[in-house]
């Protein structure tokens, strides 16, 4: 991950000040990330999804939507990234029927002087969010995450995996 | 929690095509809901936060406004959710130095026909994900959640405490 | 319909100017009102919807979910529109397969001072545009409309239903 | 118009589910789309905007700005768009006094990877949207529509004007 | 005004922490302000935008409309408002010739928990911003300001008054 | 300043419509613009502001965050400007014990056919209000302002300095 990983928070200036990264001198380069994760439900409110999906796919379209729409938001939301014109984001659902558990992964892509990151994860997080909005009324206390970066490609610090 | 856990999910109508649900029948209560989630750090990562906080409050206070932005603009990122014109939110930072670990609390309150279970969820959300983008050059491999509602009362179903 | 056919357009003040329209001294009441659209498309394009909707839904399920979540932006589109905290909003389509044509019936409610016939009229045309962006690539001539107001209730002017 | 027109909803993945249309690999080339569309009112109706607008311009000059603006907000509107830098939006309306009838035409311009067709497509419909918003306290039953692609230019598929 | 001059941020909680006001146990009272501001131009400028104004009306319009709009969104911009269901926006402008300066008037009103000062700020402000916005080609140097509200009533602490 | 200076309004049309500047002929160069804007507080105000900073930095650190946030939001704002990635936002503050007067400096840069200076002085515009937001309840007779343009350079007008 060499430089980036460079021990320092770059969103704060020498004063401690939050400030956003002056990406002026970088280079437009192609940038890609891809982050997961998870709902956990009881089994009744899996299947109640699970079945749904299957007729009518309802919960988890309207989950991919927000979750598109949340990574063409990810600037109005987190104060200190940059708007990017993104070129492409995918969120999709993996069920897992033995944990009763949902996982959301989702891509974006751009070329761009910065990475996608926070978009990928903001459309992980949306996702989640309204999975749990149309869940709620039949299981209060479902749990969302762990929410974390699979991979990134593109920039100076080059590509990136999870371990 | 009575019957509001009926065992349908009432965001989906009798077709199985998503809808909002119709509030309009209901009684403008006071309602009040609860969420947390944590941010799980490196020691390394978690230091630098809390010294910065220490002396500048900059990764958590940009934190905290993102959150409570977040919850005003839910209705925006939740397809479904209704639009409600919020009496307060709050978010507060809990660190577990042991853990190395952040724990991040979110409040929202209204008088309204629907609760703000989803306001406090997304506040956490953003506030989260906020942490992450500006520590992610530290560490990139932060896990964010679980995410879960604390809380809420008001409403036909009264009060509820997870377990 | 009486007095708010009052032959002026109130949008207006004296000397011209746009401004908005001052609803402090109305009374809230139950509002109401349902407006529709057409998307005319090629019998070929209207199958490959109708096709995917059985089996996945997902063409009209992105437009049902698009044209909600412009309802509750109209305000932020429609400049002399007061923003309302919606209780309900629906869109529906049915389809007419002799005329290879998609109709799109919205509904919007609210406890208010002013109507939601902009909330209803947006949340059609939000929906056909997004009809045509997902068809586009098959069919570019797709033409939208007529869209208007189907009927409206509360208020000073009472209940209004087109003829 | 060749290979776009590929019989295929270039918006629904092989599963058919939603998706964002990946245009990663695409050349930016510049791009231009124009819409039309129409507002039919009573003579009276067409009349009172026309003596303002000559007078003042406000319904118009409203109508205009609103336009503008939708076209920039058209990737926050439909869920698969992508966000671009436009270069350029105008919106202009055309009288037709015997036919009692706005004609709205609108162009966007920009330099990207995809086609400013939804950007042209919303200016319109939220112009109209927006002239009816001013006038509907005088003629409630107002119909917008059609709104149409007149022509757009730019990468693969090259030229298209309707016929 | 009374209780509210309290010498204390009411923004920051005992600990120093940014948070929104809970407004959850006031009542709801109509609540009016006025804003307002002054850009002040070149006489070349000024003669330009009224020369326009009195044939089209389209600086001052944009910039009108551009105010009401930037009202709507305040709880967007600014991180601790409220967000309210606003009743009325008006804006308007004066031209002091002598001083080749404008006067921007903007009002606000709702009935609600907590104050529409910053709409009305806000609805100055971006009006100014506007105005600059047109004339920046033909003057770079205009300064706008001072911007102050003028009254505000309604609520616990009353009725007041600039000076 | 050579022909930007050109004595006409170039967001008007020939017929005096307002119209977003096309910029789609123009080349992309490395933009930049600073500005600047004054909040003049009582005494007490301001040493209540420089304390909190001192020892928690919240006014002002929220005010950094709305102004930052602001600039990317510029288009939104305004209606004639144009969509920009912004490459770098930068808000600061200095403080004038004497004259008990916050200076905002604000600076944003971008690789764009257009200028950025509506987005630097959009970023003060917003961290003003947002300071005097959070000082109301102390102080309510505040005023911001003169807000201006320090410097702008790059694209075909080259650099400009404020005198």
């Amino acid at each position: 991950m060499g430089r980036e990983k460079d021990r320092s928070l770059s969103h704060l200036d020498e004063a401690g000040k939050a400030r956003m990264v002056d990406v002026a001198g970088k280079a437009v380069t192609r940038r890609r990330a891809v982050a997961e994760g998870f709902v956990a439900l009881s089994q009744e409110t899996f299947e109640a999804i699970r079945d749904l999906r299957v007729a009518k796919g309802n919960v988890l379209e309207t989950a991919r939507i927000a979750g598109i729409q949340g990574a063409k938001r990810c600037a109005d939301l987190i104060p200190l990234c940059h708007p990017l014109p993104l070129d492409f984001v995918d969120v999709r659902f993996e069920e897992d029927a033995a944990a009763h558990r949902l996982r959301i992964v989702a891509e974006a892509q751009v070329d761009a002087k910065t990475g996608v990151e926070m978009e990928a994860m903001t459309a992980v997080a949306v996702a989640a969010l309204t999975v749990y909005d149309m869940v709620k009324g039949m299981e209060r206390g479902v749990t969302l995450g762990p929410f974390r970066l699979l991979e990134k490609s593109g920039g100076r610090s080059g590509t990136w995996k999870a371990t």
